[in-house]
């Protein structure tokens, strides 16, 4: 039997209708360096979807590069920038940050998110230090939507921690890796429209979210990354080919795909969490959207994971978390399959 | 009339092969990162073809993001980077080399390239200097074969440049970002295996050869690059859905598509330039691959740019130097209508 | 009535042997950067008290410089430093270890100390998980003698975390910046020959304790820090006059002034400590170094910051703590003073 | 016999005014960080022999530091700094400024110096350049004054520089590291007022110039360096006892001694190249200031050498160029010996 694919969201390769306008658009000859048709058509796309006509858009490969890139173009010599400890930039990303020469600020997260009153008293309490001018200036807030937990901010957080930020004069960005599984969320109260009214600069991310690669990094306020096309070049971010971007990007944004091609995910993401739920498994974390974490014994966790693809995430007071996630190429029957596994494992006790 | 597309080598999607394959590969679940077979085999397949089964292969997504992420591991914190000053690091890439903390020492180019001689003296120069302890140690020679002016080293050349280096302990890093347009060009003696043989790294570039995106970098000898995959992670290079690029690799070098794709751009240029010469136009640098350099007047520029999209390259005495490029894509018909109309343009003289 | 001056330890000039030594040499011509003979000296003195005759040392000029350019010299490019989260560089340094491209991995203090245990549990912790190329490799340890809580390592922690480091492959870094108070404090087991055999690297502060300024970095086995003489360079570093610092080092060690040097401050110190334990007031932590820090209401700490110059820390559970320092220079009246104050504020309570 | 020693001129220690200053306030208790009165009152002295009431002044302690301190702060993430190629920054500093992640962009030197007109033309032609988005902007000019051949830039010079970089949008950055020297030199016609004026940022060299070390920088418009306190912390370039350096600078502009102090200096110089001239050696470069540079054969420069303490400078056509500086110490006996020496080795011809 083969496995169950449930490890992460970026196994298969671009949806249906993105690989068609790539092999549609293959034979034409563009501009390179993302100065093509598509990249504009693409952004202009993005700006209707956001309802922000002055935004500059951009197109870059990766999340890490993605971080990287508009982080250090953000911040000031002198500045770092405030994240999660449980934070993608913290964590998972080999130093980047730091590798640009900034400092990662963390805070404590709460279900994988920052609070804007945690924001307010680090900011309050580095203003009021005596020695503040020995010490890193917050510059810029970094949160994911969703959270590396799957966890999502209300509409009212975000717009409590973009209030915190601009009374600061800090920047507010957002990591999207993720974000259609966000839009695709019932529960999900925030849209691009606000992400691009209440944030600095947010990506929405492609590669996890039915493109083969890329993220689109928007910037309502373009003047708050002055030359941002040079410092892409320089951190090696430009596509000779950008039009391979824009192409992708303009058949997400074409029809409204992208946000509806996270629902089929979240949808079975649900239908696992129930599965674990109903055999007695405790869910880690609240997360509604396409990731679900479980805390499991290592008997349990060695019955599953030979039958269901799923990957390691922590070790916690003896107990494995595993997390697995659905995407947008997920079929109802490994979900069904899935499903089958985990309640026959029954009670949190593997047969 | 459509003008017909001479400014890049890099205007077209992916050859058809390559595209085939992605789309073929397109449902399948693979894990992340480069873990995947395919960029298993593809590793396989340019260690088959580099003729060094012990090199270690990784594939990144462009250019300046390769010429960093690798120079800037393969340096230590007291040395710089030798290059021609004509050399792409040294004046195209936004600085990319320096952000990452290094100096580009560059020595004066002739026909693109560095000679071994010029190495030698730079290198026994700066020994000898009793203030060598205050400046920036050579550790690493940067060049690009093909050159940025089309031109090429021959593998006595590279052999004497290697010899060079390796007496001297200085690392040999090899651009190949056109490199199937040296493998495609009659006159080009130097063969995969001989830059496995002669460079500590070099990169067989994708996107400009074939692929939608995609570089290869080759370290004949691993212990080189100790810990370069979380180096490629840090630099923003580490692709999600690694295997889309090993896809497109593997498709490159099958069947020996690599080693033939640039035949065709090498002989199309072969006919421009007869037709410039025939026409009476100046060709500069001595290019035998598949870009092309022609020294034009104003008039001559306006009458040929309107008609035939080429690249302007640089001013010099007054004239335009051009740049034309031919791709794996270019088709004959092209060519011919660009020949006529260069030599209708005849004398170097426009009608 | 003038203050009286218990705010930090670096407020005076240079102890009289050593602001002597500087006018006795200052007519004479010496080579610069460090190659002459006072500089040579300094270092034969330092072998010899460390008892490391293969010893390289050097001569810097403030602990921030020493501590940067150190650690980015220990440091692979995907490596950071451990530190406790109350550490010097993860503080006050104003984000100079990753403005040089690196990670501060922080572990929460245990009295302003790093356990041998935890940085073993960090370091198994980070081995042992699945993404650990994604993350910051823990490459160095940076610990300081006395803390900047003005506690201290005993042989065995010490010896302890060496062996952890070593088993690991991990360099030790010791901040020496006040290690003249750690010699100087009767309850100190660790000697400069212990500290020579136990880290990769440390460094012995002059600046406050009791030269104008200057830190000594030893590095037992030099090939752990190759070229660091031009890396001092780059970062700065270097003085043109560096014999101004040989000169200073060399008084220092030349009769054993600097093991000596800090015993009055401690002395100073435990007289002020006891004074604030007869009065009622709690001390924080345990430093039996020159500084101390004590629990103040608002009250209190504005009664006597008006009367003795003292720093704010901190400000925790609605009470201050302030820190007091003792220095080479403090003079038995100054203390007798302060200690009446603090008497006379009795019992916790402001009169 | 002893040597003569021309090397350099930072052979010596302080000034005598200065090493008293230093004595007599050793004992004081101040405030750190700079933040004592000495800082304070140098800085006033500094802003009106500048006569630039407005200026911001900072001490650093070294032209390395100060240079990349400075030249980072100025420049934004895709810029670069022009400087002559024989600048200090382009050679002799080990890569600082690249370190720092900026680029140096150099331009070939006339006698040391770089032209209003070389600038002007580097800026045209990048700006006209259509790749230009790819390349490093150029965001500040660096010069030194004296230059590193000991030239000076006339007032009508550094006008017409002024100008262009103003016109342009570049800073302009000159390091005064022998400023004494040109102040000093009787053909000098620009006034630290004139700096000031024309400057964005200067530094006034100490060490070479009767300090033990120090350099004053000179910020005219304050808000061109933002947060420049936090960015010296960051680069540890801050002194914990910050009142040494502003000891120093306050002895050197109490009583005009700065604007003195390189007379002999220079005075010295000329008589050691009238002493050369009128034995037929061939001067190099056409140095007004207290150092000279003399074309000498291999036999020369052995005779001359044994006997005169000079540093090798270069090698061109088969000669050796020597280097000699007389520095503020220099004494009327070694110069008239010196010059006996050379008169005696005559004719170009060693006896």
């Amino acid at each position: 039997m083969e496995k169950l694919h449930f490890a992460s969201d970026y196994m298969e390769g671009a949806h249906p209708d993105v690989l068609k306008a790539l092999c549609d658009t293959n034979p034409l000859s563009t501009p390179g360096y993302g100065g093509d048709a598509f990249c504009v058509e693409a952004a202009d796309l993005i700006r209707d979807a956001c309802r922000c006509q002055g935004a500059a858009v951009y197109f870059l490969t990766g999340g890490t590069q993605t971080n990287e890139t508009v982080i250090s173009a953000l911040l000031k010599p002198w500045e770092g920038v405030i994240a999660a400890d449980s934070g993608h930039i913290s964590v998972h990303e080999a130093g980047a940050i730091e590798h640009g020469g900034h400092k990662v600020l963390t805070i404590p997260q709460a279900d994988g998110k920052l609070s804007a009153d945690a924001v307010k008293r680090y900011v309050e309490r580095f203003s009021s230090d005596d020695n503040h001018e020995h010490m890193v200036f917050p510059g810029a807030v970094y949160i994911s939507q969703p959270t590396e937990f799957g966890t999502l901010y209300s509409l009212s957080e975000l717009e409590e921690l973009s209030r915190v930020c601009r009374r600061s004069g800090i920047r507010l960005y957002c990591d999207g890796a993720r974000l259609a599984f966000a839009l695709g969320c019932p529960g999900c109260d925030v849209s691009l429209a606000d992400m691009a009214r209440l944030c600095d600069v947010f990506y929405i991310g492609g590669t996890k979210c039915g493109a083969l690669l890329g993220e689109a990094v928007v910037i309502p306020d373009p003047s708050v990354l002055p030359h941002f096309f040079t410092l892409i070049k320089q951190h090696g971010a430009l596509l000779a080919k950008g039009r391979i971007l824009g192409v992708q990007f303009r058949a997400l944004f074409e029809n409204g795909l992208y946000e509806k091609i996270g629902r089929n995910a979240v949808l079975c993401a649900d239908r696992l969490r129930n599965a674990f739920e109903h055999a007695g498994y405790k869910l880690m974390y609240s997360s509604p959207t396409n990731q679900l974490f479980v805390s499991l014994t290592d008997k349990e966790y060695e019955f599953l994971s030979e039958r269901i693809e799923m990957s390691f995430w922590d070790r916690e007071d003896g107990h494995v978390i595993v997390r697995l996630a659905a995407g947008w190429a997920t079929d109802d029957r490994a979900v069904d399959a899935a499903a089958d596994i985990i309640l026959s494992s029954g009670n949190g006790d593997t047969p």
